[in-house]
């Protein structure tokens, strides 16, 4: 058995990183550097014809798409309890986990690539500006999300146990320093976020990606 | 039980209204209007406070999310066979379901509503047309899911039974009609919709929904 991850500092692919850490797996990690556009290599495509991260390679099987990518951690690493086990608080955790990437992390998508979705100058800034305002009452959601796992006492977004919606949370939050968003004005959230990053194995994934939390304004 | 399904005609909850045919549940079928603005209405808001279908109400629980839905209608229904039972077949159709969901999907929304992205007409625009160009890739490559299967003499893109991926990719091939693509340029992809049209609970939830397969060149 040996896997394999490709990844990008500070993407998406974040979440598997910190759970594969969680996890203790023995596991490869295979930079990509987005910004030369290595994602784009015929090598690459040939991985991943959409020429995106996360892959995850298991045994020669590749893995796309954090949604399948987390459902088989879950299968391989039953002990990390990524997923619930009963089966309405895993569809509740998977809901939450759909939304944050078919909603939440394109919304960031429309503010850092706005030329994914327009040509011109001036659509991609109204784009940008449009997309950047959405995201904030995103991570309000996010925030009360977080506010209420505080309150009902649950240590994590999905549980008792670390999973995909605390790093993919981690992951918004950051990327809302970008879309110009302080941190701070989501307080429960940014505790929430402080916290995971401070458990060992996110630290490691963290350390490793070289990521700064707090990137508000410091673009 | 009781189930109710709150579904819009030719929306994305055809996908969970066409697996509970397959399944023969006994659902409650909820007509929402998006056309007149229901789904931001005060009452279907305290239902669901994004202001979208599909919603499935199981015995009092509310669950949102195409990805969420089908997951929990593969729990409920365990011999309608909507997802494999195998890990990594199962991960293989999340895989595409997720693509679908995250990708496709959104991908028609810019055509669809581009006034989610940008207020001036003038990106409106720009955003609809490179959406609609993104959409005939998009169709080819689940046009190529469709030979792949056909070649491979799987009845569904999921496998052996009817599922959440065929479901999805009539609703989308349906949509490339309104986005400027005849079905015709996608063979395999519109034999198969044709196909899986024909099926009884499918064509139960087609008349129900009054949805024409081909609407190019028809808006
Ligand atoms: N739907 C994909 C999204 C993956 C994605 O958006 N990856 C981004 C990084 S966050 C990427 O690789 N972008 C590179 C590019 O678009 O060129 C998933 O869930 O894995
Ligand atoms: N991510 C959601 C998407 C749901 C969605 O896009 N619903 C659309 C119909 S296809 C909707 O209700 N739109 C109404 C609106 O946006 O006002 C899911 O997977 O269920």
């Amino acid at each position: 058995m040996t896997l394999k991850l490709y990844y990008a500092p500070g993407a998406c692919s974040f979440v598997p990183h910190a759970l594969l850490e969680a996890a203790g797996a023995t596991f490869e990690p295979v930079l990509v550097k987005l910004h030369k556009g290595e994602q784009q290599s015929a090598q690459y495509l040939s991985l991943n014809p959409r020429g995106q991260v996360p892959v995850l390679v298991d045994d020669g099987e590749v893995i796309t798409q954090i949604l399948a990518i987390v459902t088989w951690l879950d299968h391989r690493f039953p002990q990390a309890g990524f997923l619930p086990r009963e089966p309405l608080e895993r569809v509740r955790v998977l809901e939450t986990l759909a939304w944050m990437n078919n909603t939440a992390h394109p919304t960031f998508t429309h503010v850092f690539m706005p030329h994914k979705f327009a040509a011109g100058p001036e659509a991609q800034a109204e784009i940008k500006a449009q997309a950047a305002s959405a995201f904030g009452a995103i991570l309000g959601e996010i925030d009360a999300m977080a506010s209420r796992a505080a309150e009902s006492g649950r240590a994590f977004l999905g549980g008792a146990s670390f999973g995909p919606l605390d790093a993919y949370a981690l992951t918004l939050l950051r990327w809302g320093g970008f879309a110009g968003h302080d941190p701070q004005r989501f307080p429960a959230l940014w505790a929430h976020v402080q916290r995971v990053a401070a458990l060992p194995p996110v630290a490691r994934a963290i350390e490793r990606e070289r990521l700064q939390l707090n990137v508000f304004g410091k673009l």
